[in-house]
């Protein structure tokens, strides 16, 4: 056994308002590419002349997708129907696989004579992979012993959807939901990012909406969400191949007067501050330096980390486009950075 | 600045077929689903046991889009039709900013009034993404100089695509294109995997490709060629984020008599044997283990990585679709070795 | 006023098994194309010679997506959760609209401070485009008054989805959803298919699949649903631009023993017998011929309407793959039918 | 053998711009939707007070796509290094298959052991579906003979893409690839739209671009060109399922100065004037009254066909816009017009 080894530093600090209270914190980021810290870092220190990077975090869901089969397309329609009237047994069943799940909703899709079924589930504070693979083969038990049309096929059919690029997690949701936002003032922006408001949202229109849509994109508008994702679950043990999903969200930025309103939506992002890989002794001690810890109601702490997530991808995602409207800054920065 | 620690394990002996070479090899991968290794591992060694999986790298190179506008397509579409006739000078620009950086093409799109153009270089042994920048600026500066109709938007317009999700990227090529092959008699697959071949197949079919139909994915089919690219990537010194488009890739089967075909194709496998993080200690021993330093033409050496990177997914994909058709196994084998 | 006069001619007979109940008829299609006649044609006397092509309907909505904004994510969160409270206020203002419109559910997508309203609406007989305009107009105006802190953006916001390719129409619903399936003996198939179930399997899996995986489809995997769709949309007087939405639909096959299971799920058939366009002498004809202008519960009409649609797709589609298992069928066709 | 008759209306006139020449004509339009007409015509004719609608023909390929196995992707890379240097043999086979066929290039894609190859023909002044499918069979027979290791698996492999929703169709070419773009006064914006600029502008990034971004879209932005192509296509007796590729198109606005810059850029409009369905009457007729059954090179008339497309969608689609900016006008115009 050996080690992987990654650069962390601590960036900020962050100015953020979450759940109506306003704080500042440092943020760990792992990464090999280290022009992020400074990225991030300068936009972090900006939010703290502002009011802070305001988040709101819209839903709160993690989910896994069992797939049967029937005879016919008939069948599973009778099947749904009468599963309607039984969602009590799907809630019972789901709760007394593990302590922290709630069952949230179910979503089903029938494709000729196979049917999708993705369950929704609140994990608490656990990211909750595998809380919801132990709820679903409950349901699955349950399903087969319920209606004996029903054949087994896979325990995740592909609909959940994990690590992978798709469209229903941004629609129906897998993990937490997070929108953040910032205002800048025209002065402040062009001092310290040596930009106008204007000129950022020019370059957002024209390179994350229609780069984007050229790109053959999905569901996804951004300049790189994915850089900081990925340096910010490294640091507190996340699994980071939740940055595919994750990072397909969407920046929308507007002129308010001559200020700048500046938001990133992540619909995906899958963070937990407990289970696995959180023991690890930096992870407790990054975990404790977000506050995200402390004694709060359940899931509270997971929340936290979710938002902290979101409102340092503003900061890198701001950060970047300012740079890309000074021709050549982000060169620069880059050679020098990384002959250091 | 702290460290951030992930666990790492040489997991194999595999046995792969390389530039019409053969050899067997301990691939390290770093990871906190700890699992991954055990899973991995078993096709791994099922592969020393048969004739080794088959790599092929189709196409190598990387990109950066350019954004400019104009006052009209026509405009655009006038100096599109002049630069046909001065490749060569791309040619020259692009081969005079790197030493290592050879042109290959370009693809240009105009939408209204804007000219999104996308730069193809080969950038050697190097993953590329500094080198393509540099290049990229040259052909703008040029660009604006050459045709003072137009005029500078970004640096990069979306259309690379780096770190998003798109199509482009598998269309046209971002990184190395490879697929790597296995074929598996029935009795060793009964015997290693516990399932039969054509079990393997059916699931395929239902999860693989019509569920990620259903979920709204795009040109990607596959289990969770994530995990497996995250864990390479960061025990190679890779950027890591690069999983985003290097997972939208396809597993394509094949029942061959009553042998299985197992397939994977990954048309955006980005990653170096030399830049950024390569010179990190443990990077460089695993590297070596890989056989990746050594002395052999310009861009062979990066290959041969992203043929290691194939064949790993590989491994790791077909060993999740046989556990997912044992019902049970799956959660089990998580339950235990987690709790280790 | 001059006229567009397209050949038109009824195919079949097309043996289909709706609501439980089993009948044979007559399909007219308006197409420039005229080798789809033949083609439909062929299959559907097939399943006259079978138990018919079973259909499925598993949902039935419209829907309309109007836009509002307010200052934050925040204020609209806040919003949308006071508005869980007053769903009876929706379910009131929408059925008040119409007299045949029935609240089915709404969804809700913020993204930074915009919000995205997605009303479902069952409308009857009718395709249902007016009807949810109106009652959108309802909930807008309640709304812009409920809450003063909502400003007007746009009555749709292209979250309907009205016409255009999308993934949310098909997870959430827009028009019916219907299944058609058809189970054909290895040996008809081979006498009027003059192909093998086996062959018809694997070029589905090859093309249809994988191919349209590889092209960078969405939720789309068929080989020519939207022919089938415009010319029984034209001939029976809808908004044939709903072939767009309506041409995303899932192919699905398997082996059954020796016998071939066939399957085409379209998850948003729009059609209507009633509305703008139905009162044309010919449409008259052509619904009553389908047997859609019956005194039945409000919206079977149109139920039964996307059946047929769906079966008649179904008919087009094995008839296609069929021709391309036999090399050179497919272009004589359409040469000796386009010269007469 | 009945009739489908679908009411048709001159709307106009309109004033273009194509191949450096100035016209104005009335463009046949046919649809059940007649309040289409309105909003159509009223742009049409603020574009003759204007300095008319530029348009820009990009590109012109039909494309078809065989498909092909083998034992291994090795053994299809070996096979494609061969045939690079023989693309002078599938010119010679493309340009023998038919009088007006031009060889334009190829692609190929493999996934495993499957080769997907997608040539690319320019088909004179038809549409081309037939033409490149007698090419392909050309195509085909050679590489069989020339690679005996290669097996035939279909004529089209849904990689070519016909009628289909896809990524690949925008990024290499299918059918004619057309901007229209069109500057307006703010005053006259406001007199005939009664919407400023701006209203249309901001309407615009929340509802095409943001809005599409957010429903899963691909490669489309915009609010309904599927309606106008429908009716134009139908009119001009095109193929007109071909809307489904058609409709995946973006439009583009910008502000200059105070006036308003509209552009519709629809890389996927096929259409033809000769062949299948161009020789009815009312065909002739109306392709008479668009100047496009003139004595020109070879493809200038259908390359007319398809700029006049553009230039109407790009009508419509502003029309509809500015309707969504006046709360209420678009409701009262359908209501009005369809009782009429």
């Amino acid at each position: 056994m050996s080690q992987t080894i990654i650069p962390t530093r601590l960036v900020g600090p962050l100015k953020i308002v979450f759940a109506k209270k306003i704080f500042e914190i440092n943020v760990p980021l792992a990464t090999y590419e280290t022009p992020l810290w400074r990225s991030v870092g300068r936009v972090a220190r900006l939010s703290c002349l502002l009011d802070g990077i305001q988040t709101t975090v819209l839903r709160d869901v993690m989910t896994r997708s069992i797939l049967l089969e029937a005879d016919s397309a008939q069948t599973l329609f009778d099947i749904l129907k009468d599963l309607q009237r039984k969602s009590e047994n799907l809630k019972e069943l789901v709760e007394k696989s593990s302590k922290f799940a709630k069952f949230h909703s179910y979503h089903a899709e029938v494709i000729g004579n196979l049917l999708y079924l993705r369950l929704a589930i609140t994990t608490g504070d656990a990211a909750g992979h595998n809380m919801v693979t132990k709820a679903a083969e409950q349901v699955l038990d349950w399903l087969l012993k319920e209606y004996p049309q029903l054949k087994y096929v896979s325990l995740s059919g592909n609909y959940c959807v994990d690590k992978k690029v798709s469209a229903v997690n941004g629609i129906l949701g897998r993990g937490k939901s997070v929108v953040a936002e910032l205002t800048i003032t025209e002065e402040l922006c062009i001092k310290h990012l040596r930009v106008s408001p204007k000129d950022i949202y020019n370059l957002h229109i024209k390179k994350n909406l229609l780069g984007s849509i050229l790109a053959g994109s999905l569901r996804s508008a951004n300049a790189h969400f994915a850089n900081m994702l990925l340096a910010f679950y490294l640091a507190t043990g996340q699994d980071a191949a939740n940055i595919v999903e994750g990072s397909q969200g969407i920046t929308h930025v507007e002129l308010r007067g001559n200020d700048l309103y500046f938001s990133v939506s992540l619909p995906n992002i899958i963070v937990g501050t407990v289970g696995n890989g959180k023991d690890l002794p930096f992870v407790q001690e990054n975990l404790k330096t977000l506050g995200c810890l402390e004694k709060r109601p359940i899931g509270e702490n997971s929340k936290r980390l979710a938002a902290i997530a979101a409102a340092t991808v503003l900061c890198g995602e701001l950060s970047l486009l300012a740079a890309f409207c000074n021709r050549g800054e982000l060169m620069r920065s880059h050679e020098v950075l990384e002959r250091k």
